[in-house]
């Protein structure tokens, strides 16, 4: 919650400024608006040898519930390189990018969760800091119960049904509210 | 730039948080973490009667130049609401989408840009606060040589390969730093 000026240090209000629809954070001072804007998680369904790469979370939220490898995107980075970096942090995972293949808007929590389709350029892996393990599953070994997100279960779900059917399609869709 | 924490207005030091590996603004007092991430600036490419809906730009950065209806998406919405809503301040124009077609890293300022293909329901538009006109192009009308942004013409010109085609794809890419 934003209630001191990150430029200046005084308090702010929360109002419409002049020419915008919306309220923002703007400073009682200097005048600075804080706008807020939803955040990008990316990730990616990397396989070998037809098996796909899970975690299992070592962080809140979701605790000990399996995931793709996904994080925020940081700045400076393309959304591609994001997904490569956080496989590689959180799974240890080198791997080659094919092509976007999910877009998820949670608009309740100010989330876009993008996974990319991509493939590991060898057998190595292993858990980073925010996994507790790392595994390959087969289709029949994803354990379907224990999924950290929604997101992760739309997309695994989609990704069964296309690579079954030999095409893969670029999924765009949004979560509802619980 | 963040000089003061948004949660108490302490300041702040930038440095690597424990368990990171990228320096945040940390504040010194309360421990809060301010993490900056890419904005999504979302958009449509608007068709009415085969031709497309641009605006030229009434606000800074690229004043005068044109540009596909698109700004930065909110919290609380989905990519192709923000798509809608922007098509509407900015155009005056209420379009049905019909897929997601261009997303555009632009790590160096920070931004992904994501265009999608629509319709327009009616005929009608007109320019918003941010437009100084609206117009709807034939493609050998388009403004080349005075479009606002590279994402723009990168996309208006895949846009138009693939309608000559016949078929649509989904387009991922990045830009180059200047």
């Amino acid at each position: 919650m934003i209630q001191y000026c990150n430029h200046c240090g005084a308090n702010v209000t929360f109002i419409i400024p002049p020419g915008d629809s919306l309220p923002r954070h703007v400073c009682n001072a200097c005048g600075h608006i804080h706008y807020e804007n939803p955040r990008l998680v990316v990730g990616c369904v990397a396989e070998w040898d037809n098996r796909i790469l899970l975690c299992r979370r070592a962080i809140e939220p979701r605790h000990g519930f399996w995931t793709l490898p996904a994080g925020f995107m940081e700045n400076g980075e393309t959304t591609s390189q994001a997904a490569i970096r956080e496989t590689h942090e959180e799974a240890g995972a080198r791997i080659l990018i094919d092509a976007p293949f999910a877009m998820i808007s949670i608009a309740h929590i100010n989330q876009v969760h993008l996974f990319y389709r991509g493939r590991m350029v060898d057998a190595h892996f292993a858990a980073g800091e925010e996994s507790l393990e790392v595994r390959l599953c087969d289709p029949e070994e994803i354990p379907w119960d224990a999924l950290a997100f929604h997101s992760v279960k739309l997309c695994l779900e989609r990704y069964l049904a296309d690579r079954a059917k030999g095409t893969y399609d670029f999924h765009e869709t949004a979560l509802p509210a619980p």
